[in-house]
């Protein structure tokens, strides 16, 4: 049970707490376009001087330099925060991100992205870029401290804060920062709890215990030097896009069966405890059709659909890089084009594991097809799957709190996609990582017309504080 | 034969001659592109300024407005003119486009596009946009008129001029002015000559007696309301792009071959007279991956190569709408994908032919896959191809110049692109057009580093003046 006092306190400052969201979500921390990098700057600096006068410790910690769109500059610094060092008390370690997505009205906004806009429905929803990926969740942890602060009461738990300003950008120097002050500032951490991501609808608080990885491909297939003219070269030479199109449809189904070889028969059995944690979730399959507003789902079946997305892995073709991809007609044969794809890793699919099956097998094809192309495939990035134990005392904690707050049990989930620092924290600090998202399915993260409801927000400020108290008794 | 102080005239002036091509090249008059309409209109200006200062009566004509890229714009005029109308020559009707295609120096070009440039190594080419296509020819023409004019010869025959702006934008509003002049300005034309294509190799002029026409399709599919992230719909919903490279694979054979049923089946049989004309063509297949700068050829045999570009049809992928088609890994499931394709049409396979062919075959296919995604195909142009007589008298009087000219025989050759206004001219004027290229098979009409060499401008320009001379003692 968390402190009333800090729950009347959060209620009594549900305004305040929304101006203040309202004044970072103006900052446009765009860490993706060097024209806004001042900015995630700005907003880096804003996280220090609030921090400071919540009476946190505090340190900009500069990350180096970037070359982005040719010109080198500077990345945004990571703001290390400490908020009390009892020894006799837990140390949770808490992470967010100050950056955020691009945004432009034109693309399809209500509301100027960068004004946090009350739904004038009185829905609830607050409206702007960052409200809830991932400028809500930090002023949440914010919002706790003040609250303890202002009322004068003991924080149950030390806080350790790293919020970084290039999440959305390939979290660019992070993972150094963490290797390196593993025994420095993140020593002594006992568990670390990310609020970065959603629950899996609209109604209900999850827990998120598991991410799949990522493992991205790039097929380059080319031959003639330059583009040609179809009209000139049709049915005179071999064209890359041929043969790049015919390697492409080897590599799935159109029912989501991965066609490389060896791939599903690694996936870890399913047990009996976890095909339950499926059976329990709030879910169903118009779920799935709500949020891509079409029935497409490949399964009627609720448990097949959630174990599509969180326990199974898949192969997804994203497009083609060096054809012609404008509106209109072009009668170009290309001269290399290049396909892309990504598997997502599920436990115990491995990073090199799966390139080896998919470069074997995607090399075998080519063999096959009588062409004069030359073809190479090559892994462009990845990253392995990650599980956490749901059964750790900081899981059982915002179980406690979730049921306080919300009146119900959490459902316990697993992301299909992928938040590479929990990787980082639980390999390089040996740590349990807790995902406590505080937004819902439909935010709308990397869209247009982002979003958090009022009450997410609210009653996540609470959640949040509630878990300090749970996780302080936990054992 | 032609008037031997003609072709002194064309020697001593052609210095003079490039100047001029460099002051038309150095007008940008890109039609594609809105930011450029007002060169193309200069350009038009340009054309009749010097056609009435030659003699010649000249109309700019008006074609109507056109969209373009969401503003209203006037198109570019048709510059319209005649030279003589002596009741006792023939009239021959002259077609050339006075717009060229886009081109920006960072795409690779060695010298400014828009400067004329001289090879610093003294081969003789001519470097810039417009060079070869189509202002270096339509200059030609005005070199022969000029020279006539200067030396106060009188010309063999009476000139009709067409001369349009949106060659390289699909001939807007052409094709109407012909039908409605058919009977106006167009009476009295006893055959068309166009300079607007290119030898086949580097070495030997050539006529051109046929082209292939297009059918272009877009095949559509889509799923999602929106594009989705395949960590988190990867492995739930189907997923366009998946169904769409399935289609796409069952096209066409990495080998060339169509699998469309049907298509190949319509081909016009091979005639022994039209198999000498290819076996006798200098040609090699070494020329292909000369041109293409790598040894990528279907058929190792020169006929073959020579009818898989003149006489049969092909398949072409050009690539993808809707998908992601950046550098870099983005992973997106597209919500909704648009495959290009087009097949070159050869006679006799018509248009509305292929079409439902192509409909037919793609929409079976797709009922064999598993899938919720919509699916639509689509003919998005078209042109019908084109064979001419290369017995007319047109014909014999180009080879006769040719010989006088070059010393050697023409090649005759089909073009395995469209030049649509042939077609109409065909159609529409019943009228005998020969296709007679100044250029070389390397120009790069399309490409970054477009030239014509100064010896093709030169002779070109003999070439166009004799065979006027041979066209009016033709029967
Ligand atoms: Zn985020
Ligand atoms: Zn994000
Ligand atoms: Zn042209
Ligand atoms: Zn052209």
């Amino acid at each position: 049970m968390a402190n009333p006092q800090f729950l009347s306190y959060v209620d009594e400052h549900q305004q305040q707490f929304i101006d203040k969201l309202a004044e970072v979500v103006a900052i446009p921390s765009v860490s993706g376009d060097p024209a806004y990098r001042q900015h995630v700057h700005d907003m880096g600096a804003w996280m220090a001087k609030h921090l400071k006068e919540l009476g946190a410790e505090v340190e900009l910690r500069p990350l180096g330099k970037q070359v982005l769109d040719g010109q080198e500059i500077d990345l945004p610094p990571a703001v290390l925060g400490s908020l009390g060092n009892d020894p006799k008390k837990k140390t949770l370690l808490l992470y967010g991100h100050y950056d955020v997505q691009p945004a432009l009205k034109e693309d399809g906004w209500r509301f100027d992205p960068w004004v946090l806009t009350p739904d004038p429905d009185n829905s609830g929803k607050l409206y702007g870029r960052g409200s809830s990926d991932d400028k809500g969740p930090i002023l949440g942890w914010l919002n706790v401290i003040q609250a303890h602060k202002e009322l004068g009461l003991d924080m149950p738990v030390n806080l350790k804060m790293c919020f970084e300003g290039m999440e959305e950008s390939g979290s660019e120097g992070l993972d150094e920062l963490i290797e390196k002050e593993k025994d420095g500032f993140f020593k002594g951490v006992d568990c670390v709890c990310i609020s970065d991501n959603y629950w899996l609808n609209t109604t209900t608080p999850c827990l998120t215990y598991g991410l799949r990885g990522i493992a991205y491909f790039k097929i380059s297939v080319s031959g003639p030097k330059r583009d040609l003219h179809s009209g000139v070269f049709g049915a005179t030479v071999h064209e890359p896009m041929t043969d790049l199109i015919q390697l492409m449809s080897k590599l799935v189904t159109s029912e989501g069966e991965i066609l490389v070889p060896g791939i599903k028969e690694l996936v870890a059995p399913l047990t009996d405890e976890e095909r339950k944690r499926y059976d329990v979730i709030n879910f169903s399959v118009k779920d799935i059709d709500d949020a891509v507003g079409a029935s497409v789902a490949l399964s009627d079946d609720k448990a097949t659909t959630l174990m599509g997305r969180m326990r199974y892995p898949s192969l997804s073709l994203h497009g083609i890089e060096g054809a012609f991809s404008a509106p209109g007609c072009k009668t170009v044969i290309p001269a290399a084009v290049h396909g892309k794809f990504s598997i997502r890793l599920v436990p115990d699919i491995g990073l090199e594991e799966v390139t080896k099956l998919v470069t074997d097998y995607v090399n075998a094809e080519f063999a096959k097809i009588k062409t004069k192309s030359s073809m190479s495939v090559e892994m462009l990035h990845g990253g392995e799957p990650w599980v956490a134990d749901p059964n750790h005392y900081s899981y059982r904690a915002a179980h406690k709190a979730t049921e306080a707050v919300y009146g119900v049990a959490p459902d316990y989930t697993r992301e299909g996609g992928s938040i590479p620092v929990t990787l980082t924290f639980a390999n390089i600090l040996k740590s349990n990582v807790l995902l406590l998202p505080m937004g819902r399915g439909d935010d709308g993260a990397h869209s247009i017309n982002e979003k958090l409801d009022t009450s997410n927000y609210i009653k996540g400020t609470k959640l949040l504080g509630t878990y300090l108290y749970e996780l302080a008794k936990a054992e």
